[in-house]
C-alpha cells in the first residue's frame, strides 16, 4: 500500500493531516490547534464542540481510510504572514492566528501550507505546516486512532482545554499490528494497575498526590532491590553515608539550588527563625561531611553512597503512578577524586551499572553522552579545558566498555557538567531512562573542596555523582512492567506457596514449608477450603513463582509436584531438590 | 564522718546551702537563685559580679569544708511573707522577693527559712526554704563540685542569666570517689566526643541543629545495627511497610496531630494550594494503608513495621549529640489485633524487645508502666473499660515475664493509651530510657478502622505502638557511650587491621587480608610507613577490635599474631582459626 522509500516521520506527519481532515468534515467548526509526530505515530488537538467519545474514533478512521484510498496530492504554497492572518480570522482558526503572530514576532515574513488535492483538482484540506509531506496520501501506511486525551492549549493551564486524538502509523500491516498488540500488552502490565492487583502500593489523596505508600509486598520488593544495590555498592569499594532529608535554607543558597532549582524544591519551612527546605538532592549533604576536615590525596578516590530520599515538586498533572512521583529515593552516589583516578572512576560506574541493570534482566542498552553548546557557554559553569577534558573522558569510557554507538546531544548536559544517562529497552522493547553518570564542576569550587596531593599542595577534586538504579519508585514502576508483576525468585515476596489438595496433607504441608523456611526461603500454606483449581488460581493471580502442590502421592514419597509460573511446567522433585534448586536460582 | 542515718536528699540540700554560703562569703554582692537537689547531688543559682572559672571551686570547697567542720547548726523559723519582702528588698536579693510573691499569690501568709548558727550562736546564712535540712553541717558526707554552667532564670530565656554551680555529695568517701571515677569514665565515653574521634558523625550549623551528618564509620553501624533489627523484625512475624516523609496537613488533622502536638511539629510548607507537614511519627501512615480495603480477622494480627525517619521539634538549648536530635529513625511498627490476640501479641512484644536489647549486651532492665489518672480521665481518650483492660494486660504481661517490680506512674500514659517503657542500664550503670510499647485508643476510633470478625459483623481492632530501639539515633548514641566507642566486632566498621612488621611482609598481609574477606569479613591493611609501636597505637585509637601482626615467624608458619583490643591479649593463630574464630562471634 504504501512506498518503503517513504520517510516514517514524514508519514506519521502525512496522516495527522489527513486526521484532521477527517475531524473538519465531522465538525465543520472545528477549532484547529497543532498536529505534530510522536514516537510510532502522532497527535492533533481540536477545540471541537462537544466531547469525544471512543465511538467516534472508528467513524474517524474510515473516513480517513476513504482519503487514504483518493491518492490526494499534498501541495505546498507560500504566503505573506499578513494575507495568512486575514485568511486564518476570516475561517475563524484563532489558534491559526496566534502561530503565525508568534512567527512574525520572530521575523517570518512568509508562511508555508500544504493542501490537499483530490483528483478533481480540488482543494480538500489546507493547514499552515512547514512539512514536508508525503506526495499523495496513498503513500501512508496502517494507521490507528488509539485514544483521546485533554490537553491545554501550548501546555498553559490557563489556557483554553482542547481534546487531543492519539494515532499510530506504520509501513506495514504486520508493523502495525504487532504495536497494537504491544499497547495491549502494556495496558495490562500497567504498574499502576498491577500495583493495586497485587498491593504493591497506593496513592492516599489524604497524604498527597505523588507520595506512594508501599504496602508490605510492595515495600518487601523495594527493601531486597535497596538491600541488593546496597550491599553491592559496599563490595565495590564503596563507603556508606546517610543524612537528613532537610538542611537549612543557607545550604541551598550556598550550593546555587535556590538560584538554579528552586522550581522544583518543596516551599520553606520555618524552624524557630530559621527557613528549612526538604531536600531534592543528597549533593550538598555530602560535601559537607568531605569538607568536615583536611583531605589529603591518600583518601581518593572516596565514593559515599547513600540511599537518600529527595522531595521535588511535580505538577499534579504530569504525575503517572511511580514513574513520576514527588518523593522518591536515590540509589545516590558521589566519587571524590583525582584527575588521574578520573577514567578508571567512570569506568567502573559503567560497569557497575552494567552489572546492576543485567541483574534485572535488562539486555538492550542505549548509551546517551550530553555535553555543552560551545556556543552557549554562558548556560554551564566550569572551565572550558575542563568540559572538553571531561567530555573526551566519557567518550572514551564508551569506546572503551564496546559502545561505539551513542546518542549525542550537544547542549543536552546539567549546567554543572556533562553526563552519560543509559536507557534501557523493557521486555516490550519500551525504553526507559534510569542510569545516571554525571560530572560536577560546579559544587567542588562553590565549597571550595580541596585536597593536599602528592605535591604537598592544595588541589580542587574531581566529583563524579551517579545513580544507577535512578529513582527506586521509577525502576520499581518499570520493573513491574518489564516482568509484567511476575517478579522473579529472588525479588518475590512470597518465593513458594505451597497447594494441598484437601486438608489431609495440610500437616506435611507444614512440615514442608518449615523445611524450606528454614533454608531461608520465603514460602507459604494455602490453609482455604477452596478446590484445588481456586487454589492454583489465586496462586497465578498472586504471580507467585512457584507452586507446590501435595497430596497423596507427594506425602508418599516425600516429593512436591512443582509448577513454575514463569514456564508453566509440571515437575514432580524431592523437597530437597527443590529446595536447592531454588537457592542456586535466588543467589544474586 | 557523716551519719548513716541521714536522708541522701536531705544531706544533699543542706550542702547546697553550705555551698551558698560559701559563694556569699567570696561574693558578698551574690543574689541568690534557687538550689534544689538533682540526682547524686545538687546545684545553686547565682548572680555574680562576675564569671566563675574552674580555679574557683576548690576556694569554694576548701570554705564549705571549713562550714562542715564547724557543724553548724540548720535553724528553722517561719515569718509573714510580707515582713520577708521588706528583709529581702533590704539586702537586695531580688530573686528571693520574686519567689515570695509568688508564693502569696499562691495563697501563702507565712514562709519559711533556715539559718545556718556557728558555734558562737551566731546566725552566718540564711535561707528562704522548706527543707528539710540535717540537724548541723557535720551531718554533710563527703562532697565535689563538678562543673559551672550557665542558666536562665526561672529557665526563661528573656530573664537574666544565672550562673549555676553543680556539686556531688556522697555517704562515704568510697562512694563519692567512685561517682567521681564514674563522671570521668562517662567524660571519657561522651558520643558527641567519641563521635568525632572515631569519625562516625557530625553536625553542621550550615545544615542545621539536631540534624546529624552520618560518616562513613557512623553510617556503617546505623546501617549494621538497622539491618539486625529490620531482619529480626522479618523473622518474627512482622512485614514491612514504607512511608513519605510528608503528608498533607488535611492527614494531621485527621489524626489529632494538629491538636495535640503541633508543638512538636515542624512548620507548614506550601504545595501548590495544599498545607503539608513533615511526619513527627508514622502511624496515620499506617492507619491510611490498613484502610485501603476492607480487612478480616484471618487477616489479623498484622504487624508493620517500617524504618521511619521523623521529625520533632526540639528546642535549640536541649538538643545534645545524638540523644537529643531534631531528626531521627524509628524502628517503628504498628501491630494492630483483635482483643483475643492482645495478651499474646503484648507479650511477643515484650520478649522481642529483651532478645534485641540483650544482642547488644545490656542486662539490667527497669520498666515502667505509665497509665492514666482516673481522677482527670478527660484527659485521656478512650472507654475507661478499655484502659482498665489495657492496664491489666500490661501488668499481666510484666508479670508472667518475670518482671515483678516495675515503676508505676499513674497519669503518665500518652493521652492516646496505657505504656510500658523499657530503661536500660548501660556499662556504668546509667539508666537510659529506649524502648516503648504503647497502647492506642485514638487512630483506630478516629479513622473508623474496622475488621470483620468471626461473627460476620464489625469490629474495631485494638493498635500497639512499639518502637524496640526507640530512636535509632538515640541507640546509638547509649550505645557509644556504653561501649565507650568500642563496637563490638559484629558492629564495628572493620573488624580487624593487619600490621605487617615492615614492608616486606606486606605481600603476606595482602594474602591474608584477601582470604579474610572473602569469607565476608572487613579486613584492611596498614600500608603506613610507621613503626609497628605506632601502627599498633593508631589501631587501638581507632578501637578496632583486632590486630593482625605480621611478621617474619607468622609468615613462615601461616599464622598471623592477634591482640585483642577488648582483653588485650595476644595469641598466635592459623589465619583459618583466627577467621573461624571471628566468623562464630559475628553471628548475632
Amino acid at each position: 500500500m504504501s512506498s518503503p522509500k517513504v520517510d516514517l516521520d514524514t508519514m506519521r506527519h502525512s496522516c495527522s493531516h489527513v486526521m484532521a481532515q477527517a475531524v473538519l468534515d465531522m465538525f465543520p467548526e472545528v477549532k484547529l490547534g497543532i498536529g505534530p509526530t510522536i514516537e510510532n505515530g502522532f497527535y492533533y488537538d481540536f477545540d471541537l464542540p462537544r466531547t469525544l467519545i471512543p465511538e467516534d474514533l472508528p467513524i474517524l478512521e474510515k473516513k480517513m481510510k476513504h482519503i487514504v484510498k483518493q491518492s490526494q496530492k499534498f501541495k505546498k504554497y507560500e504566503e505573506p504572514a499578513d494575507e495568512s492572518i486575514k485568511f486564518f480570522k476570516k475561517i475563524k482558526q484563532n489558534y491559526k492566528v496566534e502561530l503565525i503572530k508568534d512567527l512574525v514576532k520572530d521575523g517570518e515574513k512568509k508562511v508555508s501550507f500544504y493542501e490537499n488535492i483530490d483528483n478533481q483538482g480540488k482543494g480538500t484540506f489546507v493547514d499552515l505546516c512547514k512539512g514536508p509531506h508525503v506526495e499523495h496520501t496513498g503513500q501512508i501506511g496502517p494507521f490507528k486512532l488509539t485514544s483521546i486525551a485533554g490537553a491545554y492549549w501550548r501546555g498553559d493551564e490557563k489556557r483554553p482545554m482542547l481534546q487531543r486524538i492519539y494515532g499510530v502509523c506504520f509501513p506495514t500491516q504486520k508493523e502495525l499490528d504487532e504495536h497494537l498488540e504491544m499497547l495491549e500488552e502494556a495496558k495490562k502490565r500497567d504498574h499502576r494497575r498491577l500495583g493495586i492487583d497485587l498491593e504493591l502500593f497506593i496513592f492516599d489523596n489524604e497524604v498527597g498526590a505523588g507520595l506512594p505508600l508501599w504496602l508490605p509486598k510492595g515495600a518487601f520488593v523495594r527493601h531486597k532491590i535497596m538491600e541488593f544495590a546496597f550491599n553491592t555498592y559496599l563490595k565495590n569499594g564503596y563507603d556508606p553515608v546517610c543524612t537528613p532529608h532537610i538542611a537549612s535554607a543557607d545550604l541551598w543558597a550556598h550550593s546555587g539550588h535556590l538560584d538554579f532549582y528552586s522550581d522544583e524544591m518543596y516551599g520553606p519551612m520555618m524552624i524557630d527563625e530559621d527557613e528549612y527546605r526538604l531536600k531534592p538532592m543528597n549533593c550538598p549533604l555530602h560535601v559537607k561531611m568531605y569538607l568536615h576536615r583536611n583531605r589529603s590525596y591518600r583518601e581518593l578516590p572516596m565514593r559515599w553512597t547513600e540511599m537518600g530520599t529527595v522531595y521535588r515538586y511535580e505538577r499534579g498533572g504530569v504525575l503517572h503512578g511511580l514513574t513520576r512521583v514527588r518523593g522518591f529515593t536515590q540509589d545516590d552516589a558521589h566519587i571524590i577524586c583525582t584527575p588521574g583516578q578520573l577514567k578508571d572512576e567512570l569506568s567502573r560506574a559503567l560497569n557497575l551499572t552494567l552489572y546492576i541493570l543485567k541483574t534485572f534482566g535488562f539486555e538492550d542498552f542505549e548509551m546517551n553522552v550530553s555535553v555543552r553548546d560551545p556556543e552557549n557557554s554562558e548556560k554551564f559553569i566550569g572551565e572550558a579545558k575542563d568540559w572538553k577534558m571531561a567530555e573526551k573522558t566519557l567518550k572514551e569510557v564508551l569506546h572503551e566498555s564496546g559502545f561505539k554507538d551513542y546518542e549525542y546531544d550537544i547542549g543536552g548536559a546539567v549546567f554543572y557538567g556533562p553526563k552519560i544517562d543509559v536507557k534501557v529497552a523493557d521486555s516490550l522493547g519500551r525504553k526507559w531512562q534510569l542510569s545516571t553518570i554525571q560530572f560536577d564542576f560546579n559544587l567542588p569550587t562553590r565549597f571550595g573542596m580541596k585536597y593536599i596531593g602528592e605535591d604537598g599542595k592544595e588541589h580542587t577534586p574531581f566529583m563524579i555523582h551517579r545513580a544507577l538504579l535512578g529513582s527506586l519508585e521509577r525502576f520499581i514502576g518499570v520493573l513491574i512492567e518489564h516482568y509484567a508483576g511476575a517478579f522473579p525468585a529472588w525479588l518475590a515476596p512470597a518465593q513458594a506457596r505451597i497447594l494441598p489438595v484437601s486438608d489431609q496433607f495440610l500437616k506435611y504441608s507444614e512440615k514442608v514449608c518449615e523445611e524450606l523456611k528454614e533454608a531461608g526461603l520465603r514460602v507459604e500454606v494455602d490453609y482455604s477450603s477452596d478446590t484445588l483449581g481456586k487454589k492454583i488460581r489465586n496462586a497465578e493471580m498472586a504471580k507467585i513463582p512457584y507452586m507446590l502442590v501435595v497430596g497423596e502421592k507427594e506425602v508418599k514419597e516425600g516429593t512436591v509436584a512443582v509448577r513454575d509460573y514463569a514456564t508453566k511446567k509440571q515437575e514432580v522433585m524431592k523437597v530437597d531438590a527443590f529446595k536447592k534448586k531454588v537457592l542456586k536460582e535466588v543467589e544474586v
